[in-house]
């Protein structure tokens, strides 16, 4: 196990009935609030009546900024800033899922900052301050709920960026499985990728000093991640299902599966924002995209991890390391394929014929974020296999 | 899974040469420090030497309160309410175990209180304020080092009570795997059984309606409790053994395995807890002879769930929930045995005769943590078990 810091302040109240505490807990941190969210699917769910009820019930004064779309832009990023400036509003409230949590987050950032905000993407300046975050969470992904870290894409120049800082982290994250009802069969199913890849991409960075802790529990919310994914598929309604998701998806990516792994790097993470800033597509369905195929690409490198992953989670049994990875990463494949999420570029409409544009555009991030071992032609390896 | 406020904010410095950044963490939160600890052995294993040293380095003045025992008692809670009053103390650093640092929680809370502390463990007063606390942990089980609870034995009466406010919860705690090498073989297996019974006890609270991902997370940590306690038997300076049990026994007891189960109870420390404050018996041994008998008495009320432990632990084949249920009790039991914690009242020389007054001291506090199943008569019949 490596060295390392565990800090995670954020605040969870979960289970039904608790977004009637949202203004509660907003007049602990300001005395006006910035209502950000997404394209109205809260408002035919009900989740925005419940919440405006709350702000109304404890009297906090908002002002709301609508329109946050999968794949968050900068622009909106901008309009926020202003409109908090403008409006006098001294905490953000995020009502979404991850797309509005990190909007809000570059937000909260945004404000306190005397700069453009996409210098905190672009590497070139850290995060000092930003108004404190609540958040009401819709869609159970990202975990962006209760960690530090935010993801934007630059509408201008094509690029889907991250930043990290403990002052965005949310104090406070609202999280109530029955919100999850309403999401499409599509998101229920990128859902479940985007966790799964947080998790795999920690997992197969365990490697020396082996730690068995974090195999274990990666193994475990991914156990459960799968499960209660097809309980919800079948029955959308099914509150322990969503529930069981929910807390695993925020636990897949709160630092805790991580801690000890030493610098975990973000491959398909990187490789699947190319096709989110291109092609706008859904976060989730870059992932499982790229996920088996940077798997297929480096299961030869550390057969023994990738045939782990297959035997504890698929039940394979053959002995030999090396047929047992390729057939676990075939039966994720399967798996994504079977709950409805592409594995693909052919079935997303993505022409071969781009990959070398896709390539260039994931080499960019490869090199904002550091990653020295994907050159122009390893990343175009992967993609290959992503036909 | 049932509603639940999940909230952690203590910061985890995890890992080697972490203990020379004690004094710039102090000086995050005080001028003065008052550094409490154990009997002795942080001077023969090097760690004091490591402490006074990054104390100095950070020029931070600090007065001293030595001679915390197992089974922390409240009349040095009291001498160093005192001592902390007397010399300006402003910051509380403790340096040891759960003995330490519960010690240290009480006169935490104890140095902001205007009436006797004991009121906050009795149940008459709660917490409202108390000085900060660093920990530097040197014995793993108790997972104090991240949670908001105490336990102090009144000696004057004879009772083992507890308290819980998140004001006494450490702000940062250091975790050095390798301060765990000089641990003695049985304070090593009394450890491992203070991490199991933590996690069983809010396992076996969790029934309906179940919550899979808690059952899963707490079986991953108890594989890697028992893997790595015998690691460490064998190696005592295993350093990834260490990190892997100093870590698992942090998350068996830091809210995270017992969030949606609901109110959790803990029998099995009630029933050991009488065993300590009468016989001084080392909490962890305590431990090991009540859960295996607690286990027995209550398993045919869910005969599944103890047969889900058998099976997923000991890997028990038996298809009949009951019988696999009474197999995987004995080969805990039998664990236990094996590492060398005691499982028998017999074991520790306390007489059978004594069992109605060691029942009569577990019912007085059955009564304190509103228990109410565990009338006398149920009392004495789990500890027949465990003679």
């Amino acid at each position: 196990m490596q060295n390392f810091v565990f800090e995670n302040p954020t605040r969870v109240l979960f289970g039904k009935g608790n977004i009637a505490r949202t203004g509660r807990e907003i007049k602990c941190f300001g005395k006006k609030a910035l209502l950000v969210y997404g394209s109205g699917s809260i408002k035919k769910n009900g989740v925005y009546d419940q919440v405006i009820s709350s702000l109304n019930e404890s009297q906090v004064p908002f002002t709301e900024l609508p329109g946050v779309k999968s794949n968050p832009v900068l622009s909106l990023v901008y309009e926020g800033i202003e409109k908090a400036k403008g409006e006098g509003a001294d905490v953000i409230l995020a009502v979404g899922g991850g797309s509005v949590i990190d909007t809000a987050k570059a937000i909260a950032a945004g404000v306190m900052a005397d700069h453009d905000v996409w210098e905190f993407f672009n590497g070139k300046k850290r995060i000092q301050a930003a108004l404190p975050l609540v958040t009401v969470l819709t869609i159970s992904a990202s975990a962006s709920e209760m960690n530090p870290a935010a993801v934007i894409t630059n509408d201008n120049t094509s690029q889907k960026f991250s930043t990290r800082s403990m002052f965005i982290q949310p104090k406070v994250s609202i999280l109530d499985p029955s919100t999850l009802f309403t999401i499409s069969r599509q998101y229920t199913a990128y859902s479940a990728a985007d966790a799964i890849t947080h998790m795999l991409e920690g997992y197969f960075n365990n490697t020396e000093p082996h730690s068995p802790l974090q195999d274990r529990l990666v193994e475990a919310l991914m156990r459960t991640v799968m499960e209660s994914t097809e309980a919800s598929l079948a029955k959308p309604d099914d509150y322990e299902a969503r529930a069981n998701f929910m807390w695993a998806a925020t636990l897949a990516f709160n630092g805790m599966t991580t801690a000890g792994m030493g610098a975990v790097t973000y491959p398909a993470h990187m490789l699947g924002h190319s096709l989110s800033a291109l092609y706008d597509t859904p976060h989730g369905a870059s992932l499982s995209i790229t996920l088996p195929a940077w798997m297929a690409y480096f299961s030869a490198c550390n057969p023994r991890k990738f045939a782990r992953l297959a035997r504890e989670i698929f039940g394979i049994t053959d002995p030999d390391d090396s047929a047992a990875a390729a057939t676990g990463i075939e039966r994720l494949r399967a798996w994504f394929e079977k709950i409805g999420t592409p594995t693909s570029l052919n079935s997303c409409s993505i022409p071969g014929s781009d990959l070398p544009a896709i390539s260039a555009n994931a080499h960019g991030l490869a090199q904002v974020w550091g990653l020295k071992d994907y050159s122009p032609g390893v990343i175009e390896g992967i993609f290959e296999l992503c036909r």
